[in-house]
């Protein structure tokens, strides 16, 4: 049994909580056999008009054999 | 006057504030003199069914003489 | 081109969410063209009778020529 | 030349070496051109029965021209 | 559900992984609901007549209700 | 909106900044819509005859929706 | 041979050096073989009338059988 | 004698040289009596035409009485 | 309540006590309503006659409204 | 009494283990009164036609008046 | 095959890459057998009428049998 | 102009300013042209009868031509 790690960084104009969610959404949708979610780093993009929530995870799942 | 600092891992399903409350709720009744709570890291546990959030914290509390 | 960067602590008696809001808020009212958030450190201040929620976050914003 | 890396992590019931091993096996069976491995985190699942090591480790292989 | 984190440090002349071992079976005489072991830091003392080998590990357990 | 951040490491017999460009330029041939790049080691393989700078970097682009 | 490790945080209106003793001197008071010492922090508390001096230590003290 | 440390962060369309140099003409601009300068980061934004080299220093420099 | 942080280099011939305290004292001359001193770095200038002992620090302090 | 730290790169065939061995043999042949060793990076060099384990230590040996 | 890693520090009036390149000379003038160098601290002495860059490296070697 | 960085560990029975002190003493007496000390950790020994204070200090100084 063999995990892949990647990075994402989901956004949000809501909060850290819903850009994570993003995050995991957008993994849920093209992996399979999600396992732990970790995150590494809160940032907001505050040059626009509205502040953009951005939270970067890795998402560990399993490759299939 | 002397501190001490232990590690707990509160969980939720409903996100990390919760899970942090969690921890601290935890702390509280079994410690006297609670001082200070640091987050040291956020995960999400994406293998089940739900999403279970983790917020690990150290728990800072004075020690009795 | 240059950015500066400065630290700010927000505080809030909610959660993490709103102490950074607290910063963010903060920064807006003496700074102008900020351009990125960071949050470096996330604390809770349970001594006195209420939880104190901390963000620490860094603010860039660009310097005037 | 680029190389790219990405980061595996291989188990066993055996102990960390194996699950290194583990890891560099499936990096071998689908990318060419393999350089360098490092470990970056070692753990234990002892949630289970049994115990299960894993190693979390970086993998830098050549991209092709 | 909470957890809580220890730190201990297993020994053995034989290596790395036997030092880890050591550590675990402690935790595991005097704690019920082992969850996750993650390794810190790998040492050898070296000043003796034999070579020591350390493994100092962090030790999560789910703590009772 | 989500990103992702992949891990290349660019070379060049020139210097550092020919080897970040190097990555730079060959994660523009194969991705869309690329958003930050930054440095996270600067090494120089000096085993052969000439220096080998290596920059690597992590890329963060738009994933499509 | 286990060891297991403990977090404390030493105080003194003096200085480092005497939080420093001051923790170590609350872990002899209550532990028994004791190994080394860390310094971890080294902070000083200036809200009040008086400078506080904190450092914080880990304690690492050899587990019985 | 006392110094204080500032964070800036320099940009350039030409490298990180450049970019280096840009944080700290703008700093001996506004500043007397610098000391030292330290990067702590580098990174490119690519999300424009042009790639924008960024260089964060942080600068020490020496207060006067 | 938003507390602000900047980062302090104290100097002296003494020893890092009176390097800290040096610095904690000239924060004290400008700034109002200390908050939090925090050591991050320890070193000795011995490139001249004597040794100067240097302490750099971050000072937290409450903003006012 | 003085200690000096210096760093060795250990390989070997086989595995982490005998790497780590390697590396104190021979820190053995050419020190006396070595004093602790510490794992600072374990990688392989996958490159080859064998991997080849490598780990990289800090060996403390005490210097002579 | 065992290597050592020792610490250089190159300076240059010119920048980063010149003083990169200033270590690597003298570490090939001294030694044989380089294997690999890195970069860990690049910073500018501003003290002085000219800029020195500065960029200290680790370079690792093939100790002979 | 190049220097050279090594790790000296001093010791000493009174306390971690004079741990430094013998560490720069011991220096000095082998090397010439020393340039800054930075101190990397600071650690007791208290597994003896008394508590052994130890400060690991990475020491630079400059290379003749």
């Amino acid at each position: 049994m063999v995990f892949k790690k990647i990075t994402l960084i989901g956004t949000s104009s809501e909060g850290f909580e819903e850009a994570t969610e993003d995050a995991i959404d957008r993994a849920e949708e093209t992996l399979e056999n999600l396992y732990w979610v970790e995150v590494v780093e809160q940032g907001v993009n505050v040059g626009g008009d509205d502040r953009e929530y951005q939270t970067e995870v890795e998402v560990a799942f399993e490759l299939e054999d």
